[in-house]
């Protein structure tokens, strides 16, 4: 079983921080677009599928593959999106995150929380392990406050290859001021996330405290922050295990594996390469462009486990390519 | 894993078709009540357990007692309520089945259709068998119409010890006039939803369509038009079983066992006997009050799949009802 949780946040409208759309505007439909891909083959919330301003395409491509190829269960979870998918969805809430330069992140997020952990629950009685992944533009940013309040100096990967580290330094110094607060001074992880976080660390965070089992954390910078969150409150690392792509842990712009190994938890790096691709926009996640996002390297580690190879998977998402008009 | 699915129509609304709320207004209310009651012990979205005019608690409270005992997962789905469940559940809808006196009950039949088709074949992945649920106030109504529709003189149950027919059989005759057709004048499923159902049939009707194992319809009235429609569409019924009470299946007043036959589905009876109970809210199941449903009979045939007997179902019944304020 895949969870892909939806979220978004207001920070993906700042100028320059999210690619995870062709403009800041349209990252607003991404999280519903990409589910609903990965369902339909194409966007119902919007006609096209997400791109970047370069045209690159979603990683949904990724997850699709090995869904297709695996055939595993999805279930979609609308932690707090401004579209609603038009695939059918658990519904957690309707509300964005707020840009925490201004004002709280997520004023519901202990809401948010409790309603997560009763679908952890939940989903115990029927699952001894669970995938999560998830799709928020400008979540690499949230992410990163979030680990700096709770003093992790971690630079988080971005689906550019000019990672915007000095924005979202900036973007998140300017929450920290708005709070009054520096460099690891939060403890508490409901206060990280109602300063700084968004609808999706909030959602997973409860769905890993409510779930009893393994829980394979299907992505990267992201999870790391949910990873940092759990530890904050308490919850051993030992079920936890984060699935990312070499695109974000190999990524020289960002510290995926140094932070991992300060937070404690265990990673599995899938080894997708498409440096061999036919298309441009496969080869460019060479260049950096994209990495990792809507669960991809959790859903090769769910494809390996089914007895198919990166080399199958590859293949077979040079074959949905085809079949897009980018 | 049983589904408990919601449903509105604006049927309930009609004065003395249903008791499924101290007054037609507080229907509206009564399915997210329930589902909120199971799960946190009280309502959320509304300061008070669903009880019948006369002041009988919701079936919720077998559901619950069933829930507590053998502790199967439940899952919420939201096919088109006037107000969304303060729990997690999916969402299909938030559009209610409208009055079918004057105009089409369900203009987007097609849509939940094919929403919670997907669903379950998602649902097949991770389950051999479902159970599914419902609480639709008003529902046995929209039922009849739909059996009527399709040609079955079926005599649905009432949650009130004097069933509404005579209410009931003027209503639907309205129907049918607006839309000028008579009795077994409809063949296809999907006109039938959309000229006189409402949103749970529709869902029910999708999730068994969509899903590949075997389905335990856990009710009465409205699982003998969900099965009517399962084979008006050409499904095979061998892989579906209704479960429903004792009180619905001897229901003098309806038709139960004579048109489960004649739609050619299995049932199975739950032997729950409240004769003996301390509370009279309880011991009026006996004079016809309630009867069924939020699947009801189906959660006391998994309670007894994990070992549990009718016997133990109803203490605990007794036990959680001393907890109310009725």
């Amino acid at each position: 079983m895949m969870l892909i949780v939806l979220g978004n946040t207001e920070i993906s409208l700042i100028k320059g921080i999210s690619i995870a759309g062709a403009n800041p505007e349209l990252t607003k439909y991404t999280p519903p677009a990409d589910v609903e891909y990965i369902f339909y083959g194409r966007p119902k919330v919007i006609d096209a599928v997400p791109v970047t301003p370069q045209g690159h395409p979603t990683p949904a491509i990724i997850t699709k593959a090995c869904w297709e190829l695996a055939n595993f269960p999805i279930t979609v979870v609308r932690a707090g999106t401004f579209f609603k998918p038009m695939v059918p969805h658990v519904h957690i809430s309707d509300e964005v995150g707020r840009d925490f330069r201004r004002g709280k992140a997520l004023p519901n997020a202990e809401e948010i929380v409790e309603l997560s952990e009763c679908l952890g629950r939940e989903l115990s009685k029927s699952f001894k392990r669970i995938a999560v992944g998830e799709s928020t533009p400008g979540g690499t940013t949230t992410a990163q406050a979030v680990l700096w309040a709770l003093g992790y100096d971690a630079k988080t990967s971005s689906a550019a290859p000019n990672n915007p580290q000095e924005l979202k330094r900036r973007v998140i110094e300017e929450g920290f001021r708005r709070v009054g607060i520096g460099f690891g001074d939060v403890n508490d992880p409901i206060t990280a996330l109602e300063e700084f976080g968004d609808p999706t660390l909030a959602c997973i965070f409860g769905i890993c405290r409510g779930f009893k089992g393994e829980v394979v954390l299907a992505g990267g910078t992201q999870m790391l922050a949910v990873s940092a969150l759990l530890k904050a409150s308490g919850v051993g690392l030992e079920r936890f295990k984060i699935a990312t792509t070499r695109w974000v842990a190999e990524d020289k712009s960002a510290t995926f594996k140094d932070t991992a190994r300060s937070i404690g938890v265990d990673y599995w790096v899938a080894p997708l390469d498409f440096s061999k691709s036919r298309y441009r926009g496969l080869r460019d996640y060479e260049r950096g462009y994209v990495k990792e996002g809507v669960g991809a390297g959790g859903a090769v580690y769910l494809a390996e486990e089914s007895g198919f190879s990166s080399e199958d998977v590859f293949k077979k998402v040079e074959e949905l390519y085809s079949l897009l008009q980018v």
